[in-house]
């Protein structure tokens, strides 16, 4: 089965990237207990100052779908929704392999 | 000193996405010795035959520059240049932290 990958921007609320950004390393962090998920790294973006850009690898595609619907996830959602104005530039991709993930 | 992101696509010429993914993987693979690389993770995209996302993680941005002068990069690249056509969507961000890097 495929890994798989998933980069892309979140465009915050004006204001509001920081407190985003800090929702999503705690999801980050929540993904300690969950093995399938490989890397979840929050990132910003310099010249955004309302964006945060974030990389997932998961072991693959139904690992990832099923965390969605954890509770802790919904939680998560549901905390940064309001601060969400949109999505931008996702990218799905297949992890072949590299440093920093399990071939 | 702030992290290092880097992600993107580098699209291939026309039949040589393997030829060019296959050198990349040795370019992850040879990132073992290299420890202020954090993640280098080769993928494809499903829906474009001739692209390769690459994702990298770095310490900061001088590690990553400082490498593109080592010899093993620079045989790398030689041996990549005639088979990319392009780049496209490279992202620059600066890594909070998260799964799969080191804080």
């Amino acid at each position: 089965m495929s890994k798989f990958g998933l980069s892309g921007k979140m465009i915050a609320q004006p204001g509001k990237r920081d407190e985003l950004a800090a929702i999503l390393m705690e999801a980050a962090a929540g993904m300690d207990a969950v093995p399938d998920c490989q890397i979840y790294v929050v990132s910003l973006l310099p010249e955004e100052p309302d964006a945060v850009w974030i990389t997932e690898v998961w072991d693959n595609a139904e690992a990832h779908r099923a965390s969605l619907s954890l509770e802790e996830t919904q939680a998560m959602i549901a905390r940064a929704k309001p601060l969400i104005a949109g999505f931008d530039q996702q990218v799905k991709h297949v992890p072949l392999g590299g440093k920093g993930m399990r071939a």
